[in-house]
């Protein structure tokens, strides 16, 4: 299976865990925008119980607004989606769609060039709150 | 560069195509979870001026059971956006992320048939979905 996601394994609890992700997420640059709790719609929907996890949806303006003046198509993936979800008590992983595996998407002109960049800017701020979630 | 997109356009104002989308998602079994204005978003965090249009992010709970039982982390590319976007005072664009750029993901084993079963029929709805809104 192709890897689409940028994935990290913490010791903390869930709870705590979402609070450092929103912290991460706003000091690597971008703004949450929209946020699912999946467990709480699962049980709603349709009573059935999965592990504790919500969607967060992030957004760095500056980068979403390059990225739809090269492609208008590309408001599609957005936001950048990352998800928390407990193991057990303790242990929580975090998860965010990997901005490489939109690369797919692009093409061999400009417009494909400007994607790129902006993956890559977003791949990597995205790999810093990552990693300081691991090392705080 | 890959069509990772269903899309329509229609003869119809922006703000009527948005309800005819909500009703014909609900019509298809999808319930909308996220709304993200992007005209205002920008706007207020760029003031930058971008045409009116608004992410809807779309799911159908049963098909994110599936999905995310197969897959925990298919979270992360949950919901299916659907974008609505004007293109002038009588022309709106209607585009979706087809979910069967998803299937890029999906492995060679029992949890990628689930992924491939899912994914077919998110996207018969939402191709029915399109497909109503040009005929109504």
């Amino acid at each position: 299976m192709t890897k689409y996601t940028l994935r990290t394994t913490v010791r903390r609890p869930y709870g705590e865990t979402v609070e450092a992700v929103r912290s991460e997420l706003a000091a690597a640059g971008f703004g949450i925008l929209t946020e699912i709790d999946l467990k709480a719609t699962l049980k709603a929907k349709l009573d059935v119980e999965v592990a504790p996890q919500v969607i967060l949806g992030a957004c760095r303006p500056q980068l979403a607004h390059q990225a739809i003046e090269a492609d208008p198509s590309i408001a599609a993936l957005l936001p950048c989606n990352v998800v928390v979800r407990a193991v057990d008590d303790s242990i929580t992983v975090v998860e965010a769609f990997d901005p490489e595996a939109m690369m797919s998407f692009a093409g061999r002109d400009q417009a494909g060039d400007t994607l790129r960049a902006v993956a890559t800017d977003a791949r990597q701020r995205l790999t810093a709150a990552l990693a300081a979630l691991e090392s705080n």
